[in-house]
């Protein structure tokens, strides 16, 4: 019913169609009409709607086009095997069950929208479609469990300096992975992790960026919290050029890490903070701690001096900057 | 088929039936009556055969009897919601679906017998019916993923332990978490982790311990490097009460844990260690090296001095005792 409307409505582009006559050529109610055009806007197409006119199509959604992501490529592994969906529940749940069907290392997993987009702490990805990017990267790296939270801080960093080349916008990093502008969250990074005893298994890098979302398309509970490279920077992105950044940024960064391992990384990250030298409240699984964020530790973690000049490492909590 | 023959066998429990009498009443071939009580004998059923006279029943499969084992917990929390099973491909795969559908912790699941035992490095456990312990316990510590491999050396201590404790043998500790009697391996644990950028999410503790096997319950490649409780001590143990002791320990240890953190697990581990003071070959994924392994590392990793005298730490790889 959906396609039927599109292709009337495409048929009729620029000028209006009245409810009554798709009511009448679909053969369903004016309510079905207005409830598919709704459901229409959800999937990212744009209407005017003007009383006793009817519609007009003012925009359909941009789709992601693989073949302009490879063409844009640069990298020797990462994105090479690539599968780009409409719509994904999840792209994290999708990668996670190409890993089990035998994925190889740089298998990259996007979608055009997610209707269940997983964020930290069990938080929802909000993945409105055409205009954010949403995928998920396979990655195999063949280093001890413990060392797996310093790929948190590289995917940090990878996403950190592709936005900058890409939307030259101020990036910041808040420990360990959030990406602000102006305090407000530009990007998301998750990495899920599976493991064997010490032997790290394999990682689901998932990463979501807000390239041309408009305030308009933020739910009212995270306009004040979230932000787009297009709302940033004053004008829109080619999602597929941001994708390919993204991806040799992240590469370069990926073997860095493997000749040389954490030090240069964590000096990158540090230079590109958001947190460092600022005072911060984190929330752990032990209870709230308040002080000055001053560097990251070897292994990952955060080093916080406290109000009485003691330092403490924080490997797993919630920052807020003060 | 098979629980007619069965059926036949037990109501002429102590006498002979012969192979001619089965395959009238079951109206099935000779040959057809052979693969099945072969197939029987790989369930754990014992079959004496004499020519001419025919089959005669010696001994059904001991069965896990879940009523057993609760009779005999003794904790607060790990094995009170039991799921036991006569056959699963691998009780780790069903522990991982368990938490998926919201199992809490201290889940615990046991299978009589696996097809598809898992064990360390993608290899298979040996999982005959009948004799051995094949379980899974679900844990969800609220730990740093840094500290993840702690708990695997805290399982291998909680194993030793409770099998010193119920079956009086001498059990070393290989690192990280291989048991061993006299260089023969009494147990297989395997610590399957999820997580979430730098935090946890849960762990499925998997747990194999050839109770009961017989040298012959062995493939011949394993018989010169697998040993069980019974081969050792010289008598069958009741796996119910073994299960209930290696609980009761795996508590106890993870309370310490969690209330005085690494410290009286490493000392407790090293004073059950077979694998330092003594000369080891560690295989890891940056290559081969010897030396003597002298102590644990504050995240679990193993000390190890080379003979030019300098320390090196281990985090990932199979140690051989030299």
């Amino acid at each position: 019913m959906k396609e039927q409307i599109i292709r009337i409505m495409e048929q009729h582009r620029g000028s209006f169609v009245s409810g009554e006559e798709l009511s009448r050529r679909l053969d369903v109610s004016r309510t079905a009409v207005w409830k598919h055009i709704a459901a229409l806007r959800e999937d990212g197409y744009e209407f005017e709607a003007v009383p006793k006119r009817g519609y007009r199509l003012v925009q359909v959604p941009e789709r992601l086009r693989p073949e302009r992501i490879r063409e844009l490529l640069r990298t020797t592994t990462l994105g090479h095997t690539l599968h780009v969906y409409d719509t994904l529940d999840s792209t994290q749940t999708k990668a996670h069950e190409l890993v089990a069907q035998g994925a190889q290392e740089g298998t990259l997993v996007i979608a055009d929208r997610q209707t269940a987009g997983r964020g930290r702490m069990g938080r929802v990805w909000h993945s409105p479609p055409g205009a954010g990017i949403y995928m998920s990267l396979i990655l195999k790296p063949r280093i001890p469990l413990q060392f797996t939270p310093q790929l948190t801080l590289l995917a940090a960093v990878a996403l950190c300096r592709a936005i900058v080349r890409i939307a030259r916008v101020p990036v910041g990093i808040k420990w360990p992975n959030d990406l602000l502008i102006g305090g407000k969250k530009i990007c998301g990074i998750l990495l899920e992790s599976s493991a064997e005893d010490e032997r790290l298994r394999y990682i689901v890098a998932g990463m979501g960026i807000g390239v041309n979302l408009l305030p308009d398309d933020y739910p009212p509970e995270l306009r004040s919290i979230a932000t787009s490279l297009a709302i940033e920077a004053g004008h829109r992105f080619e999602r597929e050029v941001l994708i390919a950044a993204v991806l040799e940024e992240f590469e370069a960064l990926y073997k860095l890490y493997d000749e040389q391992g954490f030090g240069p990384i964590r000096s990158l990250w540090e230079a590109n903070s958001a947190s460092l030298n600022r005072p911060v409240r984190v929330r752990t699984a032990q209870g709230e701690l308040e002080g000055i964020a001053e560097s990251l530790d070897d292994s990952g973690g955060l080093n916080v001096r406290l109000a009485d000049g003691t330092m403490t490492k924080i490997f797993s909590g919630e920052v807020e900057l003060r």
